[in-house]
């Protein structure tokens, strides 16, 4: 006999007493993620897949919408391309995995697993771009990619991650550069309207920055530990891949010049950074743009009642018009059971349907983020539960930027600044030299480090750790 | 200076003098595929990945309309795990990338690429799946796998492909060899519905089926060429991999019990078989449920006639109403140039406007399958159109059934039977013995096959090859 794993709802520790097992226990027990016999690697199991499927059709909507077309590049890349660009395989070279034998035999050359692309689309490149005329070349992958991390968390940071990476060729720096702020404007976008998820968007200090890039940008959420969350990043990787992979054009003035390139990327860690910061001690809370069932109808059948069925399929039906509506008829489960199974699972609003709902011709709807219940006529269910989603979509983004900014603190002078840092509370905003050793200094001091780089700083104003002159405002972090 | 490699359309052999070559030159001048540094690898790039979402949607729409779901399964898989299952790692492992060194350090087990989820998804089931209430578990994902093949053409037989791989587990043999057909009738309803690629589906024959299934059944197309590809495979595992995985449940009568599990596959050497049945001499043709652009609008410039691009911007925005539409504007491209590139590209419908058209308030409508054209007046030109792209998704499969019929010769005794596969037209149907041995024997004689079982034998019929009672009825060909 197998051992009785029995599926009943299990005990989530509070999220405020341990994050981290919090969000281990919501991933697995709400059946999003599940570990795989890799050390690091998971499974996205199919609720947490239908989730992504609802983010990526965000991101895929607006990447076609400016212009960019999904093509597929191949896993496998040969170690002596991959080598091309220096900094960039120094970078990537310590997390490669690689590939030694194939078809019985041993390979003449390793080849690696993509870590990212640039390598393998910048060969492609300099096959297909001659002219100006072939310029912009906007394309993007839906891929997976490998990194042998040492520490992972279910999609936060794991091995094996479904991403997309687009990567763009321009003949000029400046429509590059417009590039990689136009997409990175779409990740603040569907951060904040679809995932509800407020971050702060802005330049990565050289540390920091993408092994090869000219600049990186990014956006940064913040989570309920204060740490931040690196949801997206948009890099100008200048002429560094271009040279390297040897691309280039014949410009309309006939000289042969080296095209701009940039790339961007967002992976299924902004899932996880969503499970973060929207969920509480009940589990998973999902912002209605991306539930899988935005709605569930759970009838509470009664015998002798052969009403509640018909009636709750009835409600389903008519709500299915204007959302995503699931029907838990399930008859070896009780209500309260579902209850918590759906709030575990965190579907925005629940419908309550019983015998006295029917005769009465009402519903008791429950919103899941504020855990609250009212009773509505069933004629008015519809509207009501429509302007609900709206509602509960705009709450939570009130509610995590509410937060983030509670938890974002200015510095000015060295003292303040280590405190607020040293309290890991969320965000210290301060003014900055720039300095890539006052940065590790910062590092090594209390594990934080810059997050963006938010333009300039105050006249006048001098490095809050270090005293140098300020060049820039920062914020700055611990970082998962 | 880069050597000036001109974009113009270069010269596609006839398709009936090489179809090797014309489906190579097809696949590079009609920017579908390149070649990638890896050899056996290619690039899927922008417009056959556009065909290829087309084609997934078509897919992924029917799995999840029979109450399947996706997830994403990890890529890499323990050696250790791989061999539970005696014949499937026999049948797979001749074709395994191995991964043995990561992060700077060589591995204590090689991991293997998936070149099929069986084995990793097995052991998840096995974790999942308690009770006959966790029956039946239906998930498919979409997702890259890499078999080291030898000869490798584009899309066709490539060492990483993209597909889709059904996997589900039930409580009853009989569940699951119904959703083993219910998966195959899928396969036949869009490879010829969509793709307009008819298929003869059937069982494969001991030698032919999947490494590790009780029984495998296929959809095979007829190539022109007179070979069979095999274009979706299904298969019923039976208790194989319930036993190697140990994936058992509670049945409503107490008893523990394995699972009957099925798996069942797509790759996107489906596109290949649509590039070589529909394509002619002027390149690809593309079947208008797959296209990604059903209509192409090609304005005719004309000095001081300002009136033709604004009229065929119009014309181009009413038929987004009911078409995909692109309007190709180009100014650096001459007209008859356009005409030729999107003949190569496979365009379904193209249409012309001249200064003529406008003032005579007409359009000529060009139909890619039959390169006919027409002329008809400009307020009727989307209800003809409309009728066009009904026509042409008709008449392709029409016009492909007839070639595969007219190339499917019955046979029922020895030299009429070696004299048809020796011909080399396409299938051959005849009595089988349905012995392993007498199929080897076809194979070393006339490079043939079965490619599927369909049915019985006629009573009292004899083999066709070798005269010992014949068991069935059986499609032979030569395959890629």
């Amino acid at each position: 006999m197998k051992e009785a794993a029995k599926k009943e709802v299990q005990r989530i520790p509070p999220k405020a007493a341990d994050l981290s097992e919090w969000y281990t226990q919501v991933c697995l027990q709400a059946q999003l993620a599940d570990y795989a016999p890799v050390r690091g690697c998971i499974v996205m199991r199919p609720y947490a897949y239908a989730i992504w499927e609802l983010i990526t059709a965000e991101f895929d909507r607006r990447f076609k919408a400016t212009g960019h077309q999904n093509a597929y590049f191949p896993l496998l890349i040969p170690e002596s391309l991959l080598v091309r660009e220096a900094e960039h395989v120094e970078g990537f070279a310590p997390e490669v995995a690689w590939v030694t034998e194939g078809g019985g035999e041993r390979l003449t050359e390793r080849l690696a697993i993509r870590p990212t692309s640039e390598a393998v689309i910048g060969m492609m490149y300099a096959k297909w771009i001659q002219s100006h005329r072939d310029l912009p070349v906007l394309i993007n992958q839906w891929a997976n990619v490998v990194r042998w991390e040492k520490a992972t968390r279910p999609f936060l940071r794991t091995l094996e991650f479904l991403w997309q990476e687009g990567h763009t060729a321009h003949a000029t720096r400046e429509e590059a550069a417009a590039e990689v702020q136009q997409m990175l404007e779409i990740y603040r976008e569907v951060a904040e309207d679809v995932l509800a998820l407020p971050v702060i968007s802005g330049r990565k200090s050289e540390n920091e920055k993408f092994a090869g890039a000219l600049s990186t940008y990014a956006i940064e959420a913040l989570m309920p530990d204060g740490k931040a969350l690196q949801a997206g990043t948009s890099h100008e990787l200048g002429q560094n891949f271009a040279r390297a992979y040897d691309i280039t054009f014949t410009d309309v003035d006939e000289q042969t010049k080296h095209v701009w390139t940039t790339s961007w990327g967002v992976s299924w860690r902004i899932l996880g950074g969503l499970i973060m910061a929207h969920g509480d001690d009940n589990g998973l809370v999902l912002p209605p743009a991306i539930a899988p069932h935005q709605v569930v109808v759970v009838p509470i059948p009664r015998k002798g009642a052969d009403d509640v069925l018909p009636a709750a399929r009835a409600l389903a039906d008519e709500l299915r018009g204007s959302a995503r509506v699931h029907l838990d008829d399930r008859a070896e489960q009780t209500a309260p059971w579902k209850f918590n199974e759906w709030e575990l699972r965190g579907v925005p609003v629940r419908v309550e349907l019983g015998k006295r709902d029917v005769d009465a011709q009402v519903v008791t709807i429950a919103r899941r983020d504020t855990l609250s219940r009212e009773t509505v006529p069933r004629a008015e269910a519809g509207a009501r539960i429509t302007a609900l989603l709206a509602e509960i979509q705009a709450g939570l983004l009130a509610r995590a930027r509410a937060d983030r900014d509670a938890r974002t603190i200015v510095a000015r002078d060295h003292a303040s600044f280590l405190a607020a840092l040293r309290a890991q509370q969320g965000f210290v905003v301060a003014p900055w030299c720039e300095d890539a050793a006052c940065e590790l200094e910062i590092k090594a001091q209390t594990g934080a480090v810059t997050r963006v780089i938010k333009g300039g700083a105050e006249s006048g104003a001098s490095c809050a750790f270090c005293g140098k002159p300020a060049k820039v405002t920062a914020y700055f972090a611990r970082s998962y």
